[in-house]
């Protein structure tokens, strides 16, 4: 399975929308129908969404209005820095089309990276608590925090998972439960709520997610309820990484607090209540930098306190 | 609405897995009825469960084998104090019907002097966060929690709710706000991961919940996901405060780590998930006492320090 996938007619998406039921694919031939599938969640996690601008940028920059369709393209959700440094890197190449390819090898690259440096830092038969889904279809096609979780396996580590539901859109019961099925590692589905009592009864040993932006201090967005899960990882004296490409730290921020954090539609939310009810729906949540255990990047794992290497290596590379 | 209601053909139950979309009711007239209701969650809430409770005893006490019919009770659901201490005083009483009668009238008095005193505690449009359904739903007819809610408005305080959605079985988002719509009480639904985003956003003064049991030192177990709202809180300086009945205090437990955690169907889990997807679902969490700003009681806003005194009142009530 390849998430997001240039082809001769344009960019094929798995949309993630409709997994596990169905395993259909878009096929999206303008810049308008990427933006789109951004907004619609179509593809989504940050890496993923970053690779899929990329090709966007590629059709917008073929159109009759390219700035219109780049502009649709940064509008499309705004949180994960990816996608505005995807666009960005794009929209000034020379040869587009390739810079995009280039962008998602290395992508891919990075993710095996932290899956193997991740995975380096665990104890045989970790136990995983992890939110969201940070797999081959959030990351194009291995994974940032399922990637560590992947190379585990792959090392004989026999890791096992519990796999936080994500409500409101449920992706970790829709997508992450999938993709492990798939690997064959094995897990238990556990509602959002019940992460307190999981570290209440020592079952986790280590704590994992992905980011979607990662300001220069740190301070990580990430999907809403990664906050909660750090915060208890930290009270009951358990590592909660963050594991995520260099391309989601964003040195234009400075710290959580200039993270804006998007708010989706509240019918994502009121799936089980009266007609009529209103519902506040922050899609993200910020976790600050004292809360992560280390970075795992595809340059290394960084501690909180060693992200001045970090940022450097970031500025170096965007330079 | 009364949620747990005597007649002269049995127990009257609404029937609360079926709400919000259908307001149905259920006659229990023997206590294998009722020990089914209360496991399946018909009734639900641990005042409304040990209210059940009490009139299943009495329905029991007039059966062939009563001490069938009680035990059958007890073993409906094993973390609720308030089953247990109904089914005790109803079986030891010379007249069971009134017995009940009269726990059921101690119920609703002492939620509504817990709602006096609880508000009593509050300033002008508090912004409250709850868990769970606190309401008259469970609790016979006023509420824990939701009655410090409803107080706080009858005495003009023009309180407002952000409820969380609490899977997996969304009483927050099908009685919760049904209820509250009932009020006319101004509330937003959030997912159960949404709540570290809000005391983030500066969004809560207020946390409440109610409790299924309180150790002897103050340890609370209740609906799974209050420990990460407790935790949350107390790192943003917000108060969280349980509110609960003094029947729900367990002198013969001394602290959290002797509290039975329920673990109910994994179906209830795997809603979003691919047939199959394997889950474990404790349907408790236990905050520790430590976490906990104040317990509001009929008899007192007890702080966790001054507990000698609310268990020498509990002491003297079931001596």
């Amino acid at each position: 399975m390849v998430a997001v996938e240039w082809s001769d007619s344009g960019l094929r998406l798995i949309d993630q929308t409709r997994l596990p039921e169905e395993e259909v694919y878009l096929l999206c031939s303008s810049s308008a129908m990427v933006a789109k599938a951004i907004r619609n969640m179509i593809v989504r996690g940050a890496p993923s969404i970053g690779a899929a601008a990329a090709y966007g940028a590629v059709l917008a920059l073929s159109e009759a209005d390219p700035q219109a369709g780049l502009a649709a393209l940064r509008a499309s959700r705004p949180t994960a820095q990816d996608l505005f440094a995807a666009v960005d890197r794009v929209s000034r190449a020379a040869d587009p089309l390739q810079e995009a390819h280039a962008l998602v090898r290395e992508t891919v690259a990075a993710c095996r990276r932290i899956g193997r440096l991740g995975a380096g830092l665990l104890s045989r038969q970790p136990r995983f608590i992890t939110i969201c889904n940070t797999g081959g279809l959030a990351t194009v096609e291995y994974g940032t925090g399922l990637g560590v979780i992947r190379a585990a396996q792959e090392m004989g580590l026999e890791p096992t998972v519990l796999v936080m539901e994500t409500r409101p859109r449920a992706q970790g019961a829709r997508l992450t439960t999938w993709e492990l099925r798939g690997l064959g590692i094995e897990h238990r589905l556990i509602a959002d709520g019940a992460v307190g009592r999981a570290f209440q009864e020592g079952r986790v040993d280590v704590a994992i997610a992905g980011a979607d932006r990662i300001a220069a201090n740190g301070d990580t967005a990430n999907k809403v309820g990664t906050y909660p899960l750090a915060l208890l990882a930290r009270e009951h004296g358990i590592p909660f990484y963050i594991a995520a490409p260099t391309s989601t730290v964003d040195l234009g921020t400075a710290d959580g607090a200039g993270i804006v954090v998007e708010e989706r539609a509240e019918a994502e939310v009121t799936t089980f209540a009266p007609a009529g009810t209103r519902a506040w729906n922050p899609a993200f949540d910020v976790t600050p930098a004292r809360l992560i255990t280390a970075f795992i990047t595809e340059i290394g794992v960084v501690k909180p306190e060693n992200l001045a290497s970090l940022r450097e290596a970031v500025r170096s590379t965007s330079g």
